[in-house]
């Protein structure tokens, strides 16, 4: 018998792979969840149909979410996590030496639990002494905490169904509220080549509420077309400032300095959609 | 009736895209050689069944292949170009203001009649007067001429059938010797994901003959994961030691000063790949 995972991407494109063993299945109060074993990927998160990520290549997104925003603070103590349920951010953001504290906050507790089991390669910073998980929505959160945090990490899935709010700019109001005066934030901010308008309509929001506001990318393999980006906006401090001496000397698989920097190097159709925004 | 093209990229992972029309299929003597015309990509150029190029996204690898080593060089005056049938990096060349003359040595003369006849975004450039085409086995031409040029690249396809002669070393020492004493070369190298030990021994061998060797980047979203490696070779120039303004202002979408620079910082990954290689 030969089973294969299908996406679509769109109406008009697919993406397959190849599945070894269907690891766990179910619906839960937010939304479809599986776990598959793949050949190609390794066990694969599925969430509402489409990959969330990939024990091959997460650490190519959940490097570049984490350590750059960390990294562009000077004193990234006390941090919030918006989503994640995975664990893959929490993991990036507990072992930089910097941090003292973070709090995830994750709308659904069964993607813990199932990462917990499934995926411990992601999952494992979740037992951290520094991180306190709380199951929550993370828009009602920020809007308690005002003032609270150094840097806020937005890793959320697509804009559709439980996500949706996270991409809304009321939600990013919130988001500035709870920052302390010189925090920061990034977000996952979807594809330049299949959401274009999406990435125009949130780099206009933000610049209407923070003084620095910069979008960079990376690749992601398994997300349609392999470039995504995320968008950070900063209340002082500038990303294309940090100095190699401020990266900490960790282990890394895909960031270094040079790509910290190369990262905000935005090809010129990009750059003509932002300059429009 | 549903029309969709499929595309094996390895034993475990397809990609798909639906086909409003096949425009043209032939067995040329070299390969299997298709245009399909898609609603995501627009027509797309598909040979021994692995896309090519579409006209969606080739602006990324045609822009990359061709800027990156023509600014690397002070004078590219004289260029060779061996592959690329489809047209597009000869576009790219022509309109470079400091080439003089460029020759494009392709083998198959079907994909360029084909690329003439349904993907003129592409072939426009192939009827300029800056431009030589000769039909020919190019790794017998490099032989011929030692000496003669200032830039050379080598669009080919994966290293399979009638190409897999361009990715060897003997092919390059003829590469070496076909460049002026102060030339430089660029060559597609594939996946840093899916080819990692082609990649690698691609620049243990190029390290032999030339003194600086450089591997760098691009997005191309149709190509396996969506990341793809060019390796620079060059006799004297450092593509790391060209400054925006020696950049002609041409209109790019995909290039610029500082994509140039960002392109050659390399993942974690990819630089252990190359310290081991």
């Amino acid at each position: 018998m030969e089973l294969w995972y299908t996406e679509n991407q769109n109406d008009d494109l697919r993406f397959s792979c190849r599945v070894t063993r269907t690891l766990h299945v179910e619906k839960t109060p937010f939304q479809h969840l599986a776990v598959l074993e793949t050949p190609c990927f390794g066990r694969v998160l599925v969430l509402d149909g489409i990959v969330q990520t990939t024990v091959w290549d997460e650490f190519m997104y959940h490097e570049m979410i984490a350590h750059v925003p960390l990294n562009t603070h000077p004193r990234p103590e006390k941090v919030l996590i918006i989503g994640g349920g995975d664990g893959g951010t929490a993991r990036e953001v507990v072992r930089h030496p910097k941090v003292k504290s973070a709090v995830m906050v994750e709308i659904d507790e069964r993607v813990i639990a199932v990462s917990r089991q499934y995926l411990p390669e992601l999952s494992q910073g979740l037992d951290d002494p520094k991180l306190e998980l709380r199951i929550e929505d993370g828009i009602e959160y920020v809007t308690k905490h005002p003032g609270e945090y150094d840097v806020i990490l937005i890793d959320s899935p697509d804009p559709i169904g439980p996500a949706k709010g996270l991409f809304g700019r009321q939600f990013y109001e919130g988001v500035a509220a709870a920052l302390k005066e010189d925090g920061l934030f990034v977000a996952q901010t979807e594809s330049p080549l299949f959401n274009a308008d999406l990435i125009a309509e949130i780099y206009r929001n933000l610049r209407e509420i923070f003084p620095i506001v910069r979008l960079y990318l990376t690749y992601v393999p398994t997300y349609p077309g392999g470039m995504w980006s995320f968008t950070l906006a900063s209340k002082k401090y500038d990303p294309l400032e940090v100095k190699p001496e401020d990266i900490p000397p960790l282990s890394y698989r895909y960031y270094n300095a040079e790509i910290h920097r190369a990262a905000f190097a935005l090809p010129q159709f990009l750059q003509e959609i932002l300059r429009r925004a």
